[in-house]
């Protein structure tokens, strides 16, 4: 529970390739967004129902490494975690992989994992904070206290004081 | 048979957006290619393979109609179907729907499918031929016997003439 | 005047390219729309500025027909022309040149020009039309009279009926 | 001449927006590879003649700080310079701004200058290494001595030792 990743899985895209005959580097943000989204929602967050509250959780910074090339077509997981969270801010980190021996679904349903496996191709992280429609920060224990329980329940030993 | 449609299944995700608060019309061409993709995988033709054999499917043509946006977190259905081929090119048809009731699943498996169904977002063709590494046209008969033969074995009342 | 096209030079980007070692066709969409925002500032018609009078002008269809491909690199001119109008809708063509003998700027001012020049690598069309906020069609004669006196001004040889 | 930054304006494009009415965050990724490809083609160096030497230049980091959204339509500049440079690798520093006043062209030569000026939105630093064909780490040095010799020339102050 302390550590645990959340897995998506997906292929590689032609048009995520560029003429080096790999995934071009650019990619990779894309992919840490679509796995901090499936991992707020198998925690039951819908990012998509946050900004019906009026919520946006932009990034402020992402920090990504890249180790090895993905290609075309390969089966790529997207592990997250987050690293820690307080009513204002929310750290996240990532770990992309090539998973061994092609699964037979072309997509997977999420799942969760205690530790992240396979070929490491790139790691990175993500700051975020949440901030109302005008862009002002937030506090998400005040205006969405239930979304801040289900943080706290799920992830209770990531809380950092929101002063940080 | 005849009208065999291939279903892939996937959300939409938060970079595929604009400011219009709908999914950018640029990305349908990319779910197309998602799209035939996937159904040539399933009919036993990955692409990833066809360029091993130094075989190219450019677009020479696309054509989309727009009906109706897709929003952001949607589930959509990119359904796929041949129109016809020969031994020199390839035409597919392609309708984006969305569907009612979500799936608890964020990325289904592949599936067949008579018709098509949900709610209709939007449509388009694309056409396409084979070509060598140096763009050259190339016969696929000639070059991958045994993929013209896939072809012909799936999708035999679409063949057309090569001279066309 | 009747035939007057609008000249928009931009290099192509590495990220534009895909592992075919060619500009992938997905990125023409966005040309086009580049071709036509810039082709509607000449004339003084900024977009952004229609959005703030609440009017967004989406895709109804799109058309694009690929005969050679684009290179990374390599300095493209996107030409624009209006086909024709009315209160209702606009309709586009463009064509994407490759200019003989490299200009010595990165990227050009916008220019008018009578017919389009230099190797063509591709050409499509894009129908629009006025919706609201709402995604009601809207007539701009009604809604911003002083964009559509413009367009008569500027194309009157091509206005059509609102009917159409 | 020690901090000679290299400036490149370009428009912000509608589909680069996300439906927060701001550039998506993974286009900052792009717009730095546009201006470290600017900046060397303004000291001689065409990236493009690289990989026809069969030099390739990965991204091995990537960092962004976020400060401020860029909006759509908004002329900002792409600020970037050199921090280090040895015969395997390469380190660049990038400045995201926003000039206030509106230039009167879309997109602008490149420039020179001696420090980054107009509205801070985004930072952030790009670290490459040379490679081959076969992505092995290569000495550009021995591969491409007048290309090091060029990099010397205009950024001796910044060459490190290789063994870093």
């Amino acid at each position: 529970m302390k550590n645990q990743w959340h897995q998506h899985q997906q292929r590689v895209h032609y048009q995520e390739t560029d003429q080096m005959g790999v995934v071009h580097h650019a990619n990779y943000v894309g992919w840490f967004e679509i796995g901090r989204t499936e991992m707020m929602r198998s925690v039951g967050i819908a990012y998509s129902d946050m900004e019906k509250l009026g919520l946006l959780l932009p990034v402020v910074n992402i920090d990504i490494q890249y180790r090895r090339p993905a290609r075309y077509d390969e089966m790529v997981s997207i592990f997250t975690n987050i690293i820690s969270f307080s009513a204002v801010r929310l750290e996240f980190e990532y770990e992309i992989r090539l998973l061994e021996g092609d699964s037979s679904s072309t997509n997977s349903d999420n799942k969760q994992t205690i530790e992240p496996y396979g070929k490491l191709l790139s790691k990175g992280k993500t700051k975020h904070m949440w901030v109302d429609q005008d862009w002002k920060p937030t506090r998400i224990d005040k205006v969405a206290p239930e979304v801040f329980s289900l943080l706290q329940e799920k992830f209770g030993n990531k809380e950092v004081n929101s002063k940080r």
